[in-house]
């Protein structure tokens, strides 16, 4: 129906999560029509992301930095390793302001289903960091789901040796959360780390 | 948070249509984790499209060719000129494989109260091309809002002394639609052109 290049255009903004082919060509004549406020700052940034942000070496943060912004701060506290499943969490967590310390991103969580096992993940980096003199707590911040669980208690059995304190987050009645929309699961969690008031 | 390169990305993926900041973050994750199959290819068809895709100079439709290959194909029935608001209307026309004429695309529809008046759509250059002896029928294939309807008639008053015919598509119950979940303004629309079985 339209040029090749539009269809290309349109395929590749239809790959994007969240997008569909329908959004897709949306979204192609959206940036056609305001090529100086869309389509060609999307495709510098682009450009220039995939130039200049890379991993971290060491705690697998994306930056344009390695080692990145959060391992060279020196006003953060590099006794406390948050361990987080990917960038996106570790995202979550410092828009909250609430964390000072440093992370460590594993790169997914174990999973036999999906044949992900210790070695696809920086676990072994993870012990060798928690290893380190000045580190005296490892925070596992993982998804609250069977694999994200297990994956806890692999990492913290792995590190059961080493002198550091091996913390996970609460489970509990999300702020704001009315009790009758929460699964049993989170109830139950809720119920039983109960504390007094 | 991140650096500047990734909050430039993130910010200039949440301005596309359908996206926000949070699938803005999340598409920028996507699209750096998987460069050679999403970051690199979108980055080249947006380059592309912006270099080679422009309007038709004919009908307003956006190809890398102008005229448009729409207009260039002699296998489509030059007598029949189909008014759409935008190329999205043309789009979904095309899809459908149901209209074999050429098209004319406005550009928008007349909005007294966002100031559009005739003077900003391709009015006049629609009126040229439906004076052409080769056009035997202007379809006005425009949005069934209080706008699109506004500028039919206000189209069809200006090519009223043209010896085409002027037609406008067809309101009424929408194929698998249920009677129940359609506004009064269809319903009343489909009754009032009733036809004999």
């Amino acid at each position: 129906m339209a040029g090749a290049e539009i269809e290309r255009l349109v395929q590749a903004l239809a790959r994007l999560p969240g997008l569909g082919l329908r959004s897709g060509r949306r979204a192609a004549l959206a940036v056609l029509a305001k090529r100086e406020t869309l389509l060609r700052p999307l495709a510098a940034a682009l450009e220039e992301a995939d130039a200049s942000v890379h991993a971290c070496a060491q705690c697998g943060n994306l930056d344009s930095n390695d080692p990145c912004a959060i391992c060279t701060d020196t006003r953060r506290n590099g006794g406390q390793l948050c361990v987080v499943e990917n960038v996106a969490d570790l995202w979550a967590l410092e828009r909250s302001g609430l964390y000072r310390g440093r992370y460590h991103v594993l790169g997914g969580v174990l999973s036999p289903l999906d044949g992900i096992g210790p070695e696809d993940l920086s676990i072994a980096r993870l012990a060798a960091r928690a290893d380190e003199p000045a580190v005296s707590e490892v925070i596992l911040a993982l998804p609250a789901t069977v694999d994200g669980q297990t994956t806890a208690h692999y990492i913290s059995d792995r590190l059961s040796n080493y002198d550091i304190s091996v913390t996970g987050l609460a489970h509990g009645v999300p702020i704001g959360g009315e009790l009758n929309y929460l699964d049993d699961g989170t109830l139950g969690a809720a119920l039983k780390a109960r504390h007094p008031l």
